[in-house]
């Protein structure tokens, strides 16, 4: 493949970009309104869609989900308030954009309107800037976010995915990384908090918020079954199976990670999620760089010397889906990425029957032996698990 | 990334080489003997290795595998014995090879000694041809092949692993589908029986064989804790775990698989499956194009018209690690492929030491909180489970 790749032949470019990315989705015109406003916000939009077959008994279950990638709109050294009146700004704009284009079900990326939670956990860092940063954290039911969304979601008819970081003011005023479902009637439907928590060299998540206890709910909308796999969740198959065994038929995954720390992931995680379980899975990312004022520790447990980083070198996440399209071929179809740089939105057309299509055709839920498993994993967890290992006699 | 693909540009290619490979690995040098050898017994080889970081308190655990995809060497219209005769053969020239190579462990393709599996297991077909092609079944433990390859076995010092049609003596003389690993003396250590048995379209393997009753078995040898997980177990995440729970350094996954079926989805899920459980994963596939003198079923319930069909179009599968390199940057890595046509060895060298490096910098295993899926998993498999769904109240 390496070698096709390196010749210039269109053919040979295209049987790479069909084994790369399975066939070709199809692009969805948007109308001059949208490419006003995209312009006028300077927020790039992509639009595609997959094709599915028509059923006799089930109508059509066509919608349209927005995934958002966004930088920070103001300098980090700017102050909480003044922040956070320029991220409801955005969201505004981008709102108003994705419901110009036909989004049903729209969704941020991770902690979306705080800065990048990857440097405020960084352990020199977050003790430096714990406060004031802890300010940010807010009720996932009844804060400042929450409200404003919830007018957005009632003026747009959409629903919104709305991933921040969540204070918790039943149990202790602690904060945790959830993500808040907002329905098209501006109504808070119910929240997810992160399952899996990374500690990856000098960058501990938990010195903020710890493992959620919200388990996998998926979400009963009027545009479908959906779900939030937020960000390292993406790293466990687990946590992508549970969401599909409760239900759900479109699982987002907003993230906010560095291209230097896994980006050679990104096209392989979610797209295995999307295989496994036959649903939708829509990655987003935080795009751009952002530039700090004070030295902090990198990745390697060193003082950085230098006075500003440019941390952030992310890249697109795309909806994925494995499908079955018209000329009898089975793929994983990836939809075109956003830009690393700039704000974009990717608007994609989804029919929802795909799923159950899928799941007949393949019948990875039939044979998947999960009684097998589920006695097996008793074992596992045990202190004095054994493991099966073969030796010889 | 599509737009820099088309491109023509050097350093395009290479920044797009490593997000869909990772970094690039090392080549190996083989001796002119093993060129010779390649050349005379029309075996191309392809060989190359993963760094690793050297440790303090263990030495290193460099081994070399051989992943072996062949054609059947003879028409699919030859008698049982001949066309054994035949694959022995074969089997015999490319252990010399690998040997001279310095292979340590050596993996055939799925049911490596019998014609397509796929295509025996087809509904007409699997009536019509049943007999003979169940002669082809035999004694894990003291078949002919397994006698066979335990001599090769001993005389170059190397584990082998044999997929072959079982024939189960003790349980009603049932046919399963298994993995046979001989050691380095010769010495058959043990079997492991498919667990996940494909049924798709009019292909339904259950017509020979069922869901294996082995568990996941991990098979320590002198070169590492090995692992198989055959075919269509690939597209299972827990199938992959268990392996890993139960210690693997190495997983092969032996496959006979068409391209147009699922070809997009082989660079996804023996990777993830490297990511998620810190090992290494070698996929093999069987290549080339298989004539039959006689109509079949076609994958759509319809009667071939054709009186000969090419059905195989294969393809690569490749070594796969997730790694951490020197320079500071994680990636997923995969080896080249090999041909779709000629039969192919890929020698890769591996330092067993890389799985627990990955598994301390990344922490997936800590961080998986397996009780939680224990239980939720008990819950699932009941009747009456009743999935974790929010609707409005």
């Amino acid at each position: 493949m390496v070698e096709i790749l390196t010749k210039e032949r269109k053919e040979d470019f295209e049987k790479v970009q069909a084994i790369l990315y399975g066939k070709q989705t199809h692009e969805i015109k948007v109308s001059d309104e949208v490419k006003k406003l995209s312009s006028l916000y300077q927020i790039e939009v992509v639009s595609c869609g997959f094709n599915c077959k028509e059923e006799q008994l089930r109508s059509r279950r066509v919608i349209r989900v927005g995934l958002f990638q966004h930088q920070h709109p103001v300098p980090t050294s700017s102050p909480i308030k003044e922040t956070r009146d320029a991220t409801f700004k955005l969201a505004q704009q981008v709102i108003e954009l994705a419901s110009k284009g036909g989004v049903n079900v729209f969704c941020f990326q991770e902690a979306w309107n705080v800065y990048e939670k990857r440097e405020i956990c960084r352990l020199r860092f977050a003790h430096e800037k714990k406060t004031p940063w802890c300010e940010y954290a807010e009720s996932a039911e009844h804060g400042p976010t929450t409200s404003y969304l919830a007018e957005l979601a009632k003026q747009y008819n959409m629903v919104i995915i709305s991933p921040i970081l969540e204070r918790d003011h039943v149990h202790g005023e602690t904060i945790w990384n959830t993500a808040v479902v907002i329905d098209n009637h501006g109504d808070y439907l119910g929240k997810h908090r992160k399952n899996h928590i990374p500690r990856v060299g000098d960058f501990n998540e938990s010195t903020y918020y710890f493992e959620g206890n919200t388990g996998h709910p998926v979400f009963e909308t009027e545009f479908g079954k959906i779900a939030i796999n937020i960000c390292y969740g993406r790293h466990h198959p687990l946590n992508w199976l549970m969401f599909g065994l409760n239900g759900a038929e479109v699982v987002f995954n907003p993230s906010a990670t560095i291209g230097e720390l896994s980006e050679p992931l990104w096209g392989i995680e979610a797209r295995n999620a999307a295989v496994a379980n036959s649903y939708f899975t829509c990655a987003i990312n935080r795009v751009g760089t952002e530039v700090f004022d004070h030295e902090f520790t990198s990745r390697r447990w060193k003082i950085c010397t230098q006075k500003f980083r440019t941390f952030l070198w992310v890249q697109l996440r795309s909806c994925t889906k494995w499908v079955k399209n018209s000329c009898n071929m089975r793929s994983v179809r990836i939809l075109p990425g956003l830009s690393r740089t700039k704000n974009g939105l990717l608007i994609a057309e989804l029919d929802l029957n795909l799923c159950r299509q899928i799941k007949d055709h393949w019948g990875f839920q039939m044979t998947q032996r999960l009684p097998m498993y589920a006695e097996l994993l008793n074992k596992v967890i045990t202190p004095d698990f054994v493991p099966q290992i073969v030796t010889k006699k």
